[in-house]
């Protein structure tokens, strides 16, 4: 029996609905974060939590919970559904405005689902990716707002890649879902700084990296890309996974590099001290 | 009691629901669309229909019922609800996506809402505006994308303004929920052509406007809205309402202008013929 939070009350799958006049579904308006559960216990719940806050600030949600009520429904979540690898997500909307375009208090919701991560096989060959002229709008704040994502899917299958990178005006900023981090040919890590979602995994990463390179957050041109040593991608749900092709140029030798394999290593030791 | 209808049957207010696993809930990926109906009457219905049945298209989302279908289900709801002056919303949304990222089998949703449409006082002082450079994504697709349009609300508030035009590089475009046209200073029509979601109350200001005045669907510039002699805005809930004031710059005389008039008269005669 899978459980759903809703609101105020623990809902069983398929009684976990809301009503149709929500702002999510007549507008699209509402925000989410998504964290992983391990041996069922969070990863960087703070820091997902706090993300989720602000999101909902920026946009003028009101979440009906505030965030150590939110935490102790997390764990009872958890305790009820025991997923022990999941990923559970938390999404507030713009609530059931009756003039279907001005916020009111916000619908809540709790969902949990098992979780598969990358197997070892996907991190050694990497992914083949394509790059697309695009800015998300607000993209600091972590809407619901996929519509290019889930409408590009469509070309990234057709060039058989599996994501999507953004860039505009010659800067790359983020998959639609992830980070990217380049390592340079002199050795450095440059990640880009601005235009995109700063996601937990990305900040991780830097904290991690400092101990092993340089690290620069900065702007990454376009060029930049296809003439690194070594391209990563870093999100909740894949942690670090190598690029090897963008826009079918091979990225060095075709394989996880091993500033990437060096900073998972390191990635999974980190997990290992949070749960 | 009011209706809704939820994929295969009518619901009662309060249990139209949907399952918090929809694409329109987890990624704001749905289409919809949105008709206004008077003395239990649709109008346009079948213009609403189509672009409904295209945008569905564009983003790959099935809508479970055919245009018949769907056609069929709305006469019954308004008759069930029996709201003579309304406006009915049609959704559909990306589904249950077991990967909360691929557009399966669609939710459909039919909403109807008494409608109040602008008294003669408002069309007559018309209303105060103010620009912004934005581009909406995949804006020929009526998505329920509206992150910034309701994002801006605050900006629009705190200029003491009705609504926000967009516009890029110094070409405008559209309102969120609206359609844009000018009379330039020589006397002719001028509505953008490109970038903006093909109002169909704008298709009917165009047809009428022919019989009166030369018509331009155009490039058109920031700086001609200024100088224009008259603008007005044309939508579903609006049909056709003077700007007076853009960016705190009065436009004509500051009232609704003879051509809007003559447009708005047309109109009104042209709804009757229809309902």
């Amino acid at each position: 029996m899978k459980w759903t939070f809703v609101n105020n009350e623990f809902a069983e799958e398929g009684k976990d609905r809301i009503r149709t006049g929500d702002l999510a579904l007549q507008r699209g308006y509402a925000v989410f974060d998504y964290f992983r559960t391990i041996h069922n216990k969070p990863l960087f719940l703070d820091d997902y939590l706090q993300r989720f806050f602000n999101s909902a600030a920026a946009l003028f949600i009101t979440v009906p919970h505030n965030p150590e009520a939110v935490k102790a429904l997390i764990f009872q979540l958890i305790e009820k559904n025991h997923i022990p690898q999941s990923g559970i997500r938390m999404i507030a909307t713009g609530g059931y405005a009756p003039d279907s375009y001005t916020p009111v208090e916000g619908n809540f919701i709790l969902q949990q689902q098992p979780l598969q991560l990358p197997d070892t096989a996907t991190f050694e060959t990497g992914i083949k990716i394509i790059t697309q002229e695009y800015q998300r709008d607000l993209p600091e704040v972590k809407s619901i707002n996929y519509l290019m994502g889930i409408w590009l899917q469509k070309k990234v299958k057709e060039k058989q890649a599996a994501d999507v990178l953004y860039f505009q005006n010659h800067i790359i900023s983020e998959f639609p879902r992830a980070n990217v981090f380049i390592v340079t040919p002199e050795g450095r890590l440059a990640t880009p700084s601005r235009n995109l979602l700063q996601g937990i995994t990305r900040k991780k990463v830097i904290e991690l990296a400092g101990e092993l390179l340089p690290v620069e957050e900065r702007d990454v041109f376009l060029p930049e890309l296809t003439h690194a040593a070594e391209v990563f991608m870093t999100s909740t749900t894949k942690r670090i996974l190598p690029v090897t092709e963008v826009d079918g140029i091979r990225i060095g030798n075709g394989t996880a590099g091993p500033v990437t394999r060096k900073l998972y290593t390191r990635f999974l030791e980190m997990e290992a001290t949070q749960v």
